[in-house]
């Protein structure tokens, strides 16, 4: 058994040797997604879709929470349309799938596979809106969107994903941005409450935002090895593509009007976050709200007397709290093996009940991410269960905040920035003059870009750190994923 | 308001008239669906989706507590695998949509945007399954597929549709098979208890089962102007595709086995059912436990005092009882706007309140499918209500029922049905050879096909009704969606 256990702990390539190889590796030993026949495209398996379904549930509430409907529209979007947008055409022209023939016909006007909704739903709108009471439009929609990667990586890009897409219509710019911003707002919960990923949320610059936007918001995550993650994105689209589009409605004032318009989506990329920002050499740490599985109850030496009816019976408890438990009783696999196997999967406890510890009216439990055997008392398990996992929520909460300010750098010198960041990776907070040559010899000396100007600013000094002229803005600098 | 009334209901052709054409305008007046810009794709609008929702997470639920998990599978098929199983491929070849361009490059092979998944599922099953210990594989995925369809209707024959695909591998034929009928039956449970329609289940002809099964069963439903409608199926699938894709695995002797494969669907179709059993001249009529909004309270004088007061207050009490409830204080729309488009929405319950009534203890309720006026005390209103929604649940199944039972005929001559059919459109009951020959007759002289040889056979003499051999079933024939 215990040589058993080594190797299955080889498996998975330590982080320090190789952090690219280990995240893939605990996705693949996981099961959580495969490659498909088809290049760049992946398959999500049942864990990994577990994970996925905790983030719309919990997103789809809030949602509707705040007033928006779910709706769907056609996967295949004419050329023509796609072009009415300049930027956005410009923007995702290069990266979609072409439909050519239906059946043996070949079309008369090519058909892309849609790698968002934006003109599509904004011509459905145009034919829908009629005047200022029927906003505002608060709809969303819950799919998969297709963009040809050249080079891919599981959840993180791949040519087709899932997500959702939000699009609304106001009446004001005040609305709008509102909206946009409640929006990223939910995001952020979904990342610090459900995910317990801690995020900097702020505005992107011009060069970073969504092709038609006329402002881009963001929440940004660090990962493990010092990489930021854009975790999902909030987009005031202003008039642009209503006055594309040619979207106008009657306003209070009996004059034509154009709406305001809002975008916002988050995706299964958020999985590579989870990954990303909570896992170790051992595998997944998933914190306990999106963990399919919380507790798993593994009962020892169970073929003596009672222990199977004593699982089974703190089983039922816990269930009936709420807490998602599962027993393994499987007289296929060792002990040992089953420790491995759930510390793998990331279950947020374990519980071992022996003859012994039944006896003694106890159980040993493991918090997956501290590995250390604790007793607990039998009575009131449920309760003790329920505590704990709100405790580790929070820990890894905490853990991955505190992980991130060791890794939050205050540039004071842009030339020392550019020696430490190799030896260094993380986020630099730095002040920036506002202007594009900046944000270009930035990327182009360091390989990291400007991730957002965040919402909070601080005072860095009043000179750009890369050109020395003024400063406009404190930004969040990292390599990204 | 009179006026305006009439006005309202004239919008909706009388499907006396012309049950095309009801059937449009009560989808189209209540944005269930609309048009979109690619011909025989449509949009599936707000309250057309939260339709789909409730079905959606009816039938997960049961899928889940059957021990069938959720997956994902790429789009993109590629034209290679959709060729494995020739029967397959002769059957959707003719209308799958091509993707022929990645960006500006033009692809070295062809890929489909999927009609269905079974080619790739089991390219991938092929990969993973190894052992008897890793059966039965239960899963089952939610996603759009796309059908090159000629003429196209809202709901019951669209390009582009959402569905869920199960797809499962057994140790054995037997338990294949147990599989496929107990999916038949959650879908029976999703009509018959969720939407109030009742089914026929039968396993398909030959010549109407899914392209490359070994058997399929169905649920059929017949519709307000006596066509059927085929609603779900369920497919045994045999070993023609683990064959043709070569899954094995190491069986119990330790010799390498091909499992046995089902596969089984359910669409957005079946809203197009729950409109055609249940709706009338008025608009739609939902089942309660279907409806996305159960109970609506319309305050009647509401600047009276204390009316919105003790709406209110009935709101939470219905609420706080689990009832969808909604509340319309809008004064921009008449009480008897109000009324006409709820009835249109197809709300189970209205509740009207004005002062009298609260002086008198009592509210005016009236549910959709009656249209007549009842007077229930305001206490225990809630519980009173929710009585009235369990009962409508049962009254519409049992009037479906009844419409179908006077609709369903037992033939006794062949000729006497052909004359007969044009005025008797329904469920015909029937004996047949099994033959091949007689379905295309049928076909040819009626336009009516076989639905199904039902579970539930009954003996109507000796003889095929359409060639006088011996007969082998029992079958119902309808003209069909």
């Amino acid at each position: 058994m215990a040589k058993k256990e080594k190797d299955f702990v080889k498996e998975i390539t330590p982080m320090e040797e190789d952090f690219s190889r280990w995240y893939t590796d605990v996705i693949m030993k996981n099961e959580l997604v495969d490659y498909s026949p088809v290049k760049g495209f992946m398959v999500i398996r049942p864990y990994g879709y577990a994970l996925w379904e905790k983030i719309q549930s919990y997103a789809d509430e809030k949602f509707k929470e705040t007033g928006h409907k779910n709706m769907y529209f056609p996967l295949l979007i004419p050329e023509s349309l796609l072009t009415k947008e300049k930027e956005h055409v410009e923007g995702f022209a290069p990266e979609v799938a072409w439909v050519t023939h239906g059946g043996s016909q070949e079309l008369g006007e090519r058909l892309c596979v849609r790698p968002t909704s934006e003109t599509i739903i904004c011509h459905m709108y145009k034919k829908w809106l009629n005047s200022y009471r029927d906003l505002p439009y608060l709809y969303n929609q819950w799919c998969s969107v297709v963009r040809w990667e050249k080079s891919t990586r599981p959840f993180l890009r791949t040519s087709e994903f899932l997500w959702q897409e939000g699009h609304t219509l106001h009446e004001t710019y005040e609305e709008s941005q509102e909206e946009t911003l409640k929006m990223l707002n939910i995001y952020k919960e979904v990342a610090e409450d459900l995910m317990a990923m801690p995020v900097v949320v702020g505005q992107k610059s011009e060069k970073e935002k969504f092709a038609g936007a006329f402002a881009t918001y963001t929440m940004e995550a660090l990962m493990h090895d010092g990489q930021a993650l854009q975790a999902g994105t909030s987009h005031n689209l202003g008039q642009h593509f209503t006055k594309a589009f040619e979207i106008k409605y009657q306003g209070r004032t009996g004059k034509e009007e154009f709406p305001f318009h809002t975008s916002w989506g988050i995706s299964t990329r958020l999985i590579g976050g989870l990954i990303m920002v909570h896992s170790d050499n051992r595998g997944l740490v998933l914190p306990p709200k999106i963990a399919p599985t919380q507790v798993v109850i593994i009962p020892i030496a169970q073929k003596k007397e009672g222990v199977l009816e004593k699982s089974n019976e703190i089983f039922d408890k816990i269930k009936a709290r709420g807490i998602r438990v599962e027993l393994d009783d499987d007289l296929g696999n060792s002990t040992g093996w089953k420790f491995n196997q759930y510390e793998m999967k990331g279950y947020p406890i374990r519980i071992e009940l022996g003859p012994r510890d039944i006896e003694n009216n106890q159980a040993v439990v493991v918090r997956r991410d501290k590995l250390e055997k604790e007793i607990i008392s039998l009575d009131n398990i449920d309760e003790t269960l329920s505590e704990m996992l709100d405790t580790m929520q929070s820990d890894l909460f905490e853990k991955a905040k505190a992980h991130r300010e060791a890794h939050t750098y205050v540039v004071t010198d842009y030339e020392q920035y550019k020696k430490d960041l190799p030896t260094k990776p993380g986020f630099a907070k730095m002040m920036w003059c506002g202007c594009r040559e900046c944000e270009d010899k930035l990327k182009e000396e360091t390989g990291a870009t400007i991730r957002c100007i965040p919402f909070e600013q601080e005072d860095l000094g009043d000179k750009c750190h890369i050109c020395g002229k003024e400063a406009k803005h404190m930004i969040y600098v990292a390599k990204a994923y």
